[in-house]
Parts: structure tokens; C-alpha cells; sequence
């Protein structure tokens, strides 16, 4: 394991989150509030430890997967545990466990919360809580790539660590301007998705903080009744940016360039409409009953779904109130998640799509036994690695999800609570349902269960391998055995 | 599709089926009752209609594997349709539906009942119930090969159908041998967990009635209340059987042969017995407080864990009651399942070992990108082909676990009996828990969800890929199409 650059790396995070709490300290600048204080104090730390650790760059550039695993999930955590830290110093959230599930729950843009009332939050630790999101959706390392010039193999190897999705759609060969394309497509839909909500007369905090949260599909809201009480017209442009910011990224890029019709034949892409259609029909027609009009169930219907299926997890009303049918959809679309490439979590469509793929021609080749058929995605062939890669992760995913549900059973909360809990934190979305529904929070949780679900969050959000990779006892083996050499001879670490 | 040697082979299943009604209407005849003249009738009707359809063997002997699965579920379908006949025409379970829901849950050696009051059925009724999870534990058609002097490559196909688990352990080269071998171990087993509840005093009925479900890992009981009247002696059998009957018979094959070293050295063996303890001491501290003692904690956790993992579903205690956390464990298990090559359903121990160590050697593959590992199981490596075959059966599953869930939720009962329902009957268990609990039944659920169980029954206990071929379309194309032009052309079908 090469020490020297995952340290480096680490420092340039520290350094990174220490500039980006500009934002919470001109909030707290505006309004007056001495919370902006304990982020100065926080960021000053954070750039500072940061200078020191990334002061120079060590000379072995050696760098595989392995690295990139680790430097990955050892960097969310030093990011999460600096970030908490304002909330804890503020005396806000005063509890360690608890301040560190707000923000993981920030970063990893699950969104869910241990804060009963939210209003009652200063503005600066509001908009640092909906910031996170923006800065988890895209991944901080992401940004690393692209305003860093660095040079050598690693870029891709952490790239491929930190995006959400099966494979890495590199949109032009170089990792770096990939990057750079990447942040600027999602800097400009948020400002758009901004506008349009100031348009619509939302005050320019909940803009932001509205804006944050879809762009990352975070969750968080800056109001104690989440996103019931803004207008048709809020809620219709929330509900319509969320459904974009689920959308693999590639396809923006494609816009972008007029390749339109490579656009609109993205397999990943259709099939997440189509879900997204049938899944607002049958709610829609299943919660028709508890709204005055078909049009009023439909918006309903689409601002859950559009909000369930790319993660985010505002809601506009509380869909735990909801007929069982319904709410199965929902629980149903988590696991689904949004489009590869995007800022959603979940299992992906695109790997729904290859699973379900997989199956059918394992029942054609029974029937068919002679044929022989190529699995293709998005009209590429798929290739063996790319199958067992998926294969594992679908395997390594119930694997958490049922061993994480035992866990959290032990609170003794009903099974629609414990089992969406964890759906809902595995799959980055926010809220869950019955005693952890939409109009619920976190906070009744013991803390084994929190540290559970904070481990699952972010599993989920880096899509399980890179936090395995760090936990995976092999990793560490010649680690240690270096460093005791070291101990004893004082050599050099390779 | 050879349909010829298809419609032979149901033939032949309705002969056996009208030969083992037999067990009822004598029954029937000992205690008077006048449903044996029900099972008579029925009777005879299969035995002719099976001599008509197997008349004669037709020449055309093709059989691939796709005759083998749709020969397999075709047949349990035929098997539970006259199965079910006789409940209809005594009127003990008037409804089609409710009638096929029984039986299917019993061929399946599902076990759980529409029927509220068992105590008020027949004993004919009572002992077709249980004889069905005998029939259907080791399989009809594995013992028509056992019986039928016949030739050809078929007995394989038929057998890799019906046989739970990944691969087919053939015990000896000939395919019939092993058929007769396996009921032969079946059949012994039996005898003696007859006599050892005999010797217990239990009544001879419900030794019988006990055996069966034991032996077939079925789970239909003859008291109203389940198995908790039973003395602990008797209950201490029934765990201990159940446990036997869910282990995979290749061990017992080898330890008839007095290959004790190579029975014990079953990895499948080994890590379907460690769940068990851990399961077992888990759930023992966790519902201490409810036993007087620490022994009878153990022994209500023994008996409810051997019961749920080999996928019985009997019960001496309403685990429903039980923590969360125990509940969750039990889910678990459904699961998980018992071995393969026994009578139980569920996943099977070997396939959640295999996919366990195909996840971990991906992470492997990160951690140490230069070595080559070959994924071993009981000391073979893992085919390519295995694994494909696991990964689409994995996939699989959720795929039909997940719809299932969808529909049954149109019921709007709780999530936790919309689960567990589907979960009960997919693995073969027969008890849920909340409203299918095990001191409930599922008479509650629409005539949609009855459906939707059945299907996931016959799904569930034929391992989903002959149902899943019997319902491609892409199985009976040319088969139409042949049809098509014989009822122009008057040609034959081949």
C-alpha cells in the first residue's frame, strides 16, 4: 500500500472542505449568527492540517485500484469527521455519533436526520448540511481531478472509486477535463434549477438550499413540514430537476454536443422513464382516493416518485399515510435507484437493466440451447468482467442489507421501520417508512444502529467495494508488516 | 418441443398419483369416514386418464433439458390440480383456488393452510395433506425414475429439475440407482422418526401426520395448535428429524457407506450446522426473558430455527410474539434454506456459500490484483457455467420476490405479513409472521394474492427455472408453429 500519496490525497481534501466552508461562514456573515465562528475555527484546522499533510508530493507514484479503494473511503470518513465537527463545537447536534450521522447523511446525499425540528438550526449549519449534498452528488475527489494538475494513473482509478455506476463513462479520454465537464453540466443546472425557483418566488435560502439538495439528490430540508408547504409551481420544478440530476450525466454531455439521437437512445435512460411513468401511474391511480383531483394525485404521485427513484427524499406529503401498494412501489424504486453517471444512489438502473438481462438468457439458453447470444448494454457488448463485477456487487449488496437489518432490528421497532430504515439509508434516499417515514426522523435510533446505518450509507454511496477494500483485512496485511519493520529499522515505507 | 414423451410422462404421474391415494382412502376406511369415497373417485379417474395418456412410449426420444423443465412443471401442475379435487368434491375446501392453494402448499411442502380449524377436516383429508409433503419433499417424478425401468438421456434432465440445489449429486453413476437410493434413505429415515414419536406415546396419526411434514420438510399440522401440545421428548424428535431431513443426502449416502471422514468433511454440511448454533444461541439469549429457564429458551429456539431453515414451518410457540430481533433472524433464515440435495427449499446453504465466496474473491481481486485464486467449493473448483447459473438464480429470485411483494401488497395488509408471505411461500416455509403468523393462516388474502402465492410455491420448490421456461414464450414458438401447420396439413409433430 502506498502511505505517502493516500496522506497526500487526504491533505488535499482537508485543504478542499476548509475552503469550502466559505459557505456556512458568509451565511452566518448575513445573519448575524455566532455559529459562523465554529466554522471558522474548523476551517482554519482543516486548512492548515491540510498544508501540512499534502506539503509535498511523494515521489513513489505507484497506484492501483487498491489505492484508490482506500484513499477513496478514508477520505470520505476525514471529510465527514471535519464536517461534523461545527455541529458538535456550535453545540447544535452535541452528541459525536449523532453529528456524524447528520453530515455522513449530508455528504453521502441520503439526506435523512437526526434533528427533530430543523427551523430550530442556525442558517449556517442549514446551508452546510444542504452544501454537503452538492459537494457529496458530484464526489469531493472529483473535484479534486478537476481543478488539480496532476499527472500519472491514479486519476482514473479514483474516478472509478467515487462515481456512482457500474463502469466509468469517461467523456472524453482525459480523466481531468471528464471531471471538469462533469462539475461544470452540474454547476449550471443548479443555477438554472436556482432561478427558476426564485421565479417562483421561494426565498433565495430555500433556493439554495433546495437547489443543493436535488443537484446531489441529497434530501435535507431547511423546513420542519419538508417541501409540503411550497406551491404547485416549487414543487413541480423540485419534483422535474430531481428527476434530471437522476440522469446519467452522459446524456447531458451529449445535449450539449447535439448528438441528440445518441442521446435519446441511451438504454439507461429509457428504461428510467419508463419506470418512472409506470410507477406514477399505479401510484397515482392507487392514491386517487385521498386527493380531490386526478391531477392533484398525479403531482403527488410523480414528486414521490421522481423524489424515491433518484434518492433525493424531500416529500410533499407523507406517503407513509399511503395504501401498502404504494408504498411498496417506493420501497421498490430505492432499491432501484437512479441512472449510473448521475448524482443518485441505489443499486443503478443500468444494473437492474444488465441483472435482468443476465436472467433471460440464462432461461434462452435452456430453451434455446444452441444459440448463442452476446449480452449487450446500451449496444456494447457486456463483457465477463463487467458480469462478475455486477454479479458481486448484487450478492455483496443483500449481504449488507440483510445483516444490517438484523442489527437494527435489535432497537425492536416494527419491520416496516427497521427494513426501510436501512433500505432507505443503503440507498442514500433519506426517509423511510412507518417510524422513520417522511414526517418522522432518525433520532429514536440507538447508537449501535446509527453507527450501522452510517456504515451503510456510505457502502452506498461509494457503491460498497471501495469501504470493503478498506475494511478487508489483506489490504493492511504488508502495511503492517512494513511499518513494524519500520518501527524496528527506521527504513524507508514502500 | 418433443410433446409426445411429455404427455407420457404426465401420464405417468397421474397413474402414481392415483396409486398414492390410496394412503387416504384407507384412511378413510379405518375411521369411516365417508370423504374416502371423494378420494376413490378421484382416484380412479387418474389411474385411467394416466393409462390413456401413457399407452404407449413414443418413438421420438429427443429430450433436452427443456423437455425436462417443462416435463417437471407441467407435472406439478397436472399433480396439484387432481390433487386437489378430492377437497372440492367433499366440500371440506369448496373453492378452486383455496383448494389449489392447499395442495400446492403441500406438494411444495410449503405447509401453510387456508383451513382455520384443521381439526375439522377428515383424517383422509388430514393425512393427504401431510402425505403430500412426502410425495412432494424428495419428488414424484425422481420416484417415478426410481421405479420406471426406462432408458434414454432423460432421467437426468428430469432429475436436474426436480432436485433442489445447484447440481444434481448423483450418488452413484446411474441416474435410476440414485433415484432409488435416495428413496430408500428417505423412506428409512422416516420409519424410524415414525417410531421414535410412537415410543414417545404419541397417538399413531399424528406420528404419521408429524413424519411426513418432517420428512418432506413440509409443515401441515393435525391440531389446531400447531405442535406446541406436544410433550418435549416429542418436539425434541420432530427439531432433531427436521434438522436430519434438511441435510444434504449425500452425507448420509456416504455414511451408509461408512465414509464418516468424507461425510464430515461437507463443506455444505459444516456451514449449514454453524448457522444453525449461531442462529440458535442468538435467538435463546435474545428471548430468554420469555422462558422460565435457560433450557426450555433453547429448546423453543432449537425447535423454531430447525423448523424455519429446513423451511417446515412447524411451530411449538408463537415466534410471532418473539423481538424483533429474533423475528429478523427467522426471516433470515427463509432465506437461506436448508442444504441442497435434501427435502427443504430456500436459497440452499451451498448457493449463499458460493455466492459468499465469489463476492470475496472480487474484493480480493482489488486488494491483491496479481494473484489468481480459483473459487473452490467442497474442494471443486466453480465452473463457469455454475456460476453463471447461481448469479441468473440469484437475480432471479429478488426479481420474482419483489413483484410477488408488489401484488400481495395490493391486499394493504401490514408490510411485515405482505413480506413475510411471499417469503414464507417462495422458500417453502409455511408459517409468516404478523397476520400469516404461525398461530394464523393465510384464508384472508384475495383470490389475486392466492394466486400470486401459488405460483411462487411452485416457483420456489422447483428452484424458478422450470417454471420461468414453461412460461417463455420463446419455449413453445416452434411448437405453435408445428401445431399450426399439422392442423393444415394433418402432418406429424416433431
Amino acid at each position: 500500500m502506498n502511505l505517502g500519496i493516500i496522506v497526500y490525497m487526504l491533505g488535499w481534501i482537508l485543504k478542499v472542505e476548509g475552503l469550502l466552508m466559505a459557505v456556512p461562514i458568509l451565511t452566518a456573515l448575513v445573519y448575524g449568527e455566532r455559529e459562523g465562528f465554529c466554522y471558522l475555527a474548523v476551517a482554519a484546522v482543516c486548512l492548515v492540517l491540510g498544508m501540512i499533510l499534502s506539503r509535498k508530493k511523494p515521489k513513489n507514484e505507484i497506484f492501483f485500484a487498491r489505492e484508490g479503494f482506500v484513499t477513496v473511503s478514508l477520505g470520505w470518513l476525514v471529510l465527514s469527521v471535519f464536517g461534523c465537527l461545527p455541529f458538535m463545537l456550535s453545540g447544535e447536534i452535541p452528541r459525536f455519533v449523532d453529528a456524524m450521522y447528520e453530515i455522513v447523511s449530508g455528504f453521502t446525499t441520503t439526506g435523512s436526520s437526526i434533528v427533530p425540528k430543523v427551523e430550530e438550526l442556525s442558517k449556517a449549519t442549514l446551508i452546510w448540511r444542504s452544501f454537503s449534498h452538492w459537494i457529496g452528488g458530484m464526489g469531493v475527489l472529483v473535484f479534486i481531478l478537476a481543478v488539480l494538475p496532476m499527472a500519472g494513473d491514479y486519476d482514473m482509478h479514483i474516478m472509478r472509486a467515487e462515481s456512482p455506476g457500474p463502469s466509468v463513462g469517461k467523456l472524453v479520454p482525459k480523466i481531468r477535463l471528464t471531471a471538469k465537464l462533469l462539475y461544470t453540466i452540474y454547476f449550471v443546472m443548479t443555477v438554472i434549477m436556482i432561478v427558476l425557483l426564485l421565479v417562483g418566488r421561494m426565498p433565495l435560502f430555500d433556493s439554495l438550499c433546495m437547489s443543493f439538495g436535488a443537484a446531489g439528490t441529497g434530501g435535507f430540508s431547511c423546513r420542519n413540514t419538508g417541501q409540503a408547504d411550497y406551491t404547485t409551481y416549487q414543487q413541480a420544478v423540485i419534483a422535474v430537476f430531481m428527476l434530471l440530476f437522476g440522469v446519467n450525466f452522459n446524456v447531458y454531455y451529449l445535449i450539449v454536443g447535439k448528438r441528440w439521437k445518441d442521446a435519446f437512445h441511451c438504454e439507461e435512460l429509457r428504461g428510467y422513464l419508463a419506470i418512472v411513468a409506470a410507477a406514477v401511474i399505479l401510484i397515482a391511480v392507487n392514491v386517487r382516493f385521498l386527493f380531490p383531483s386526478w391531477g392533484r394525485s398525479f403531482h403527488e404521485a410523480f414528486f414521490q416518485v421522481s423524489s424515491i427513484i433518484t434518492t433525493t427524499g424531500y416529500a410533499s406529503v407523507d406517503f407513509d399515510k399511503w395504501p401498502e401498494f404504494s408504498k411498496c412501489i417506493l420501497l421498490l424504486l430505492m432499491f432501484i435507484g437512479a441512472c449510473a453517471g448521475s448524482t443518485g444512489g441505489g443499486i443503478k438502473v443500468s444494473r437492474v437493466m444488465m441483472a435482468f438481462k443476465e436472467a433471460r438468457k440464462e432461461i434462452g439458453a435452456v430453451v434455446h440451447p444452441r444459440s448463442v447470444k452476446v449480452l449487450k448494454f446500451e449496444g456494447k457488448p457486456l463483457g465477463h468482467e463487467m458480469l462478475r463485477s455486477l454479479n458481486a456487487f448484487i450478492i455483496l449488496y443483500f449481504f449488507i442489507f440483510f445483516i444490517s437489518v438484523l442489527v437494527v432490528s435489535l432497537d425492536n421497532f416494527d419491520f416496516m421501520t427497521t427494513f426501510s430504515a436501512v433500505a432507505s439509508n443503503l440507498n442514500n434516499i433519506g426517509p423511510g417508512m412507518s417510524g422513520v417515514g417522511p414526517m418522522s426522523n432518525f433520532s429514536a435510533r440507538s447508537d449501535l444502529s446509527k453507527a450501522v446505518l452510517i456504515f451503510d450509507m456510505l457502502a452506498g454511496r461509494l457503491e460498497l467495494f471501495p469501504v470493503m477494500v478498506l475494511l478487508s483485512p489483506g489490504t493492511w496485511e504488508r502495511t503492517w508488516a512494513v511499518l513494524g519493520k519500520r518501527g524496528r529499522k527506521k527504513g524507508n515505507l514502500h
